[in-house]
């Protein structure tokens, strides 16, 4: 066994989603599309000194459901650790990526012997469980710009991504709940969803993701007044701004957000998936 | 259009593979599995000067047919220039990684507007079709540590990996001809690669992943005597070495070949499949 391992996860932006149920939570997931970012969480294990798995994230011990449903797949009592760049509940994926953190380095520290796909899967269906997101660990997982065609984890899902990079502003005014949002009536929300994901399938860029996700937000009426406002005002220097889902929180290409005199947070798209450090 | 892109492309050492042949070259392909490595090809794509695309590899004009095709494909003519930190002809998908990275550099050069599957899908089926290669260019979009469970490219082809990462050691002693072996009677070759993939899918380590291949190398009669050699000498250091899929060339784990007095090149497993700069 070894002492430590951790694991890097990217964060995750969803532009739009589609929700796709399924009693099966390995075949449940989400379609749609969003930026891995170069801001993501550091997810450090190690085996438990006594007989409970503990928590914690930026310094705080707490209850993360889909963290503990991953250790107890894998049979294994760990003290998780996690250091992010991003806030909890904004949009971001935090939940996934301590999720799919965890799966990765406790199969290192603990000698799992599982694969890639295996954990994520594990990930993928505790997320999926807790009811805390849809679609972000497959999305964690394969890092870039990820386009999700089909729903659930990797043996299920089909992937494909925009060939593209950018840098990547955001500022967050607040939490927003996936769980209310998900729990609540989904027909809207799965029908914008699946408009924007043809048009993104049609034009794989960055520009035609952008515009998706807009539409998406204004036609499934998730947009807050905040990120309403923002949009706006980068639109009017003639940036691309959108809504993260599910967050009270904005995010746009470029210098979008700056170039409209807000301070934002700046990272970029992250080439790659969640990696062992 | 723009005036040029980049794209940079892991070079990728196959440990063993078994051929599958297919009249639909986006369908036909290898099972197996591989490193990906940090030592790789820059490749920058312009739009040509004249009526004729050039392609130069290390500041030598020279025909590399997957790159035409791929241009071809994507109807341009361009001018590609490539930098590789590795030997094409030697085991390291140098040719793989020249026909991917046109492929993600023009479709940004002259605006294209395909996908990641789809620019991935025209590489493989260059390569496949210039029987240059069957698995490298999966396997570089990938990154990672692949395992190639289905052949084929991104719509036909089922991939995992193995979570980890690793300081990888490689001395070439030469070329071997990929198109020759796979000319050739592959069918102890494909029987001893579906036996080496049983091993690492029931045991997705390295230490399996360098095990199988030094028994496939061995089983299906591909071993050079200078690689012979040189995986004898590694493991009287008690290191891990194995033979390049089709190359004159041996790959260690760690320290292997440096410990055993050789003087190798050294790089690292690529966190990332192929990405545009």
């Amino acid at each position: 066994m070894r002492e430590e391992a951790t694991a890097f996860v990217p964060g995750h932006i969803t532009g739009f989603f589609s929700a796709h149920p399924d009693e099966n939570p390995t075949k449940a997931g989400s379609r749609g599309a969003g930026l891995t970012l170069t801001d993501g969480v550091e997810v450090t294990v190690e085996p438990a000194s006594g007989d409970e798995s503990t928590i914690v994230l930026d310094g705080d011990e707490l209850e993360i459901d889909p963290v503990s449903t991953v250790l107890e797949t894998l049979g294994v009592t760990a003290r998780v650790e996690g250091e992010s760049d991003l806030p909890l509940g904004a949009g971001f994926g935090v939940s996934g990526a301590m999720a799919l953190g965890t799966a990765l380095a406790a199969n290192r520290v603990f000698a799992c012997k599982l694969s890639t796909n295996e954990l994520v899967t594990i990930a993928h269906g505790a997320e999926v469980q807790a009811g805390t997101g849809l679609g972000d660990v497959v999305a964690q997982a394969h890092g870039g710009v990820p386009i999700r065609l089909e729903p659930g984890g990797p043996q299920e899902n089909v992937l494909d991504s925009i060939p593209a990079r950018a840098r990547v502003e955001y500022v967050s005014f607040g939490e927003l709940s996936t769980a209310d949002v998900l729990s609540g009536d989904t027909e809207t929300l799965t029908a914008a969803g699946q408009d924007a994901l043809s048009r993104v399938v049609e034009e794989p860029t960055l520009l035609s993701f952008m515009y998706a996700s807009r539409r998406f937000a204004r036609d499934a009426e998730l947009l807050t007044e905040h990120v309403s406002e923002a949009i706006a005002d980068v639109s009017a220097v003639e940036g691309q701004a959108s809504m993260a889902m599910l967050g009270d929180t904005v995010f746009a290409l470029g210098t979008g957000l700056s170039d409209a005199g807000y301070e934002p947070s700046v990272c970029a798209t992250h080439p790659a998936g969640a990696m062992l450090r």
